[in-house]
């Protein structure tokens, strides 16, 4: 292709048909002259080996210092669009336009389609953009001390100042982690030292990184049916072939011949409070739990999300300290005791896996929130988060039992009500012959929001119809009038089951 | 196994042996109770069909109220360790702990290693637990206008309230997307709607999040080479195929044929700044990347770290808003521009990866962090952002060029200073013959944290061996000493390769 010849005439047009403007966000004269030109190159007004004009001559026909043109001349030209020489400035040779178009026919023609890992997770209508009522998995907001975790915040930032801004250890505080320990070896009876545990973004990044950490591709992994989404989207995303097993009033129920059938790599389990049936693991199959996985060479993973609101009796103890050296990697998050957007939650490695994963820990892992971990820490230490666990305790309690009440008196269409001595939900079984995914919609459009216990079931059968029920942020007195509005829907949703 | 045949008598001196001690971590009688039981039954002290006391006689004997017996025998019952009929308490048939003990040792046999994709992750030297001079990527936080953002956090709270403590909506605040997207578009020549950006904990999890949605295991990826080490990290965690390509001065040099050869689902390339050789992508390298991307079918990943900070010229655009629809995934976070442990960072979508990426986005990701997050929506609307960012330019500029004059004053070994019109770091090339590795631990030991440039490399060659120096966070005046005893150790290690 000869160099396009022209008089800097055509150019100068070109460039100064629309007077440039100082406009109030910072986008400057430079920026905005820079833009011209390389958008004029790249749509091919300017083609390759067009000379632009002296940065004299462009400065007096724009109206601007003659600096400014230099500048963008020269970041023109270490963007690589302009050549400057002693012939004058001139358009490098680029890939055409009418190449480009070609290549985005191309791509239409074979675009490609979302990984195999994003296109196998299934939308479960459960993170509706709205907190509503019946929503599970919130803690009662109101009810917060906001004012009093403000102020630890507020000490925290004084105490440390603007070294807080820093990243920080990889795994987390070492206060906290300290702090968590302390706690968890009172409440939860689990055996572990602070540099075993990994603070994280909630119990998702932590459920993620026991997936890195102790599998590869194709690993079997075994997960509770019905069970909590969240863990198997994170073994999705870790390319593990899903094992789902049953779970009944006794929790997870593993035949023995799955061992050796289907042995897994990793095997989760809610063991003290069952997401979503409520079930609790017995001691029995706790033990055979952990013995089998031993004997195969499995890793548990023991998600204790909301254990610490038990109703009945005294708190049922986590697996992760019930023999020594469990091959246990224990998940916790601050999203149920405390409040969900503050995003804290932990993981506690087995002692082998500790030493082993530092790594990895050092270079997936950022630290960060230090302000807020020290708060937590703090919050955690002077008594206060066992304080506002027990309000909760109770709190939960009374809008537990106002559910049940309501229940009892309202919901007038066959139901069970299922394992409910923790926590911040019921699950309510419902016949088979009608569409808990059409009720839970239904229920959106008034406002509500229950989950459809068969989208928590990986092979739903039909005793898991159902409605997954969070009482955490509903005041007690609200339930009445929002169990009679589910009854309606359920009333309704049988009768075009039947009809 | 027959029935244990006990009196009362041995069974309750067992459990009184040690007395009940109230301790002022709220570990109540009935806890210690539990566990005392639970774990004579579990160390065989209570083997099975052992009959328990009842609960009149052990509360007696402990001198506690019957009721708390009664709710411990209740859940050592729910937990299956026990069981209560007409015939008294007995304890269940349970797993041995000789067969446990012998599941133990199987497992030590056959202990599981690490997951590959966990074990091929290579400590960095990277992540000291220590801000120290010369560590990357660290900004000037002493600058940082702490309680301006304090303000906006406190004005958040204020409006807000306790319902800013629910998890919020799975992509981030609606308000700091708009805010993202006005900003990107005025500073980078980002062209996208909020409905595209995902707000992400920091860079990291925006890169994993690009692994999982567009990539499946073994697919290969291409990264700079040498490069950020993090888009590496998250790749080894995808199970992808990593195929280092080689960066010049101008940036990432792909060779033709490559793209038939080992044609990449993924391309990571930070293109404005290179980190860390600080190289800027000419635009024909530009070009032809988003052209040959859109024919192969492959996504380009734009790590747009910290270009904000560019200090000669105008900013450099990004490759995001180059042509319309092209196939780039924009990576950006406030890590750089505001502080590290605020863990704030982005993703900007193509148009029709958004179209498909939502129910993962929704069952993976869990929001939070609303009122950082409204504050920063806040601080980048009201303009406080811009000026900050004007006055770190400015500031860094100074210490980049207070560097540059130390080094070149007392550097007195062979070295090249690569690239760094921008940013928060220079990139010094040193004599092959040194071990930058060597240096930089030598560094450390003197309150130093200089990375080898060599760590950056996957296969190091000669001209990889130099050292990544920070300087966002060192005052102007302390470079002179620094580089003064940098000097000293490469001279030192220099004699030592020679000797």
């Amino acid at each position: 292709m000869p160099p396009f010849d022209e008089s800097a005439g055509p150019v100068l047009d070109l460039l100064r048909q629309t007077p440039l403007v100082r406009d109030t966000r910072g986008a400057s004269l430079q920026r905005q002259l820079h833009q011209r030109i390389r958008d004029a190159i790249l749509d091919g007004r300017l083609p390759s080996g067009c000379r632009l004009p002296g940065s004299r001559t462009l400065a007096t026909a724009l109206g601007i210092s003659r600096n400014s043109v230099t500048a963008v001349y020269e970041l023109l030209g270490a963007e690589g669009y302009i050549a400057l020489s002693r012939q004058g400035t001139r358009v490098s040779t680029l890939d055409r336009p009418a190449e480009r178009t070609r290549g985005r026919e191309a791509r239409q023609a074979a675009a490609p389609e979302l990984a195999r890992r994003a296109a196998r997770v299934r939308d479960s209508l459960l993170n509706a953009g709205q907190d509503l009522p019946f929503r599970p998995g919130v803690p009662a907001l109101a009810r917060f001390p906001l004012s009093a975790w403000r102020n630890c915040l507020d000490r925290a930032v004084r105490r440390v100042g603007t070294a807080g801004l820093w990243y920080g250890d990889p795994q987390g505080e070492p206060a906290l982690r300290a702090a968590i320990m302390r706690h968890l070896a009172v409440a939860r009876g689990v055996r572990c030292e602070p540099d075993r545990i990994v603070i994280t973004e909630g119990a998702q990044e932590a459920l993620s990184l026991c997936v890195r950490l102790v599998t590869n591709p194709g690993d079997k992994a075994w997960i509770e049916d019905p069970g909590y989404r969240g863990a198997r989207t994170a073994m999705l995303c870790g390319d593990l072939d899903i094992v789902p097993m049953r779970v009944d009033e006794q929790g997870l129920r593993i035949p023995d011949e799955a061992w050796a059938a289907h042995t897994p790599r990793l095997v989760y389990v809610s063991p003290s409070h069952q997401y979503p049936t409520g079930a609790v693991l017995t001691a029995a199959r706790r033990l055979d739990l952990i013995g089998q996985a031993q004997r195969y060479g499995a890793w548990i993973v023991e998600d204790d999300y909301d254990s610490e609101y038990r109703h009945a009796g005294e708190l049922v103890g986590a697996m992760q300290g019930l023999v020594p050296n469990a091959p246990v990697l224990y998940v916790g998050t601050f999203s149920k005791t405390l409040f969900p957007s503050l995003r804290l939650g932990f993981l506690v490695l087995p002692e082998t896996l500790a030493a082993q994963a530092g790594p990895l820990l050092k270079e997936s892992l950022r630290g960060g929130h230090r302000f807020e971990q020290l708060a937590l820490a703090e919050f955690i230490e002077s008594g206060q988060f066992s304080r506002h666990l027990g309000r909760m305790r109770r709190l939960y309690k009374r809008r537990q039992d106002a559910l049940r009440a309501a229940l009892k008196r309202y919901l007038d269409v066959p139901h069970v009500v299922a394992g409910g001595n923790s926590g911040m939900h019921l699950t309510i079984k419902l016949p088979a012959d009608c569409s808990d995914v059409r009720i839970a919609q239904a229920a959106r459009a008034l406002e509500m929001a229950p989950m459809p216990l068969s989208r928590f079931a990986s092979c739903p059968l039909p005793e898991d119809t159902g409605l997954v029920l969070g009482y955490g942020n509903t005041s007690e007195s609200s339930f009445v009038p929002l169990v009679q509005k589910l009854a309606s829907l359920i009333r309704d949703d049988l009768r075009l089951g039947h009809a």
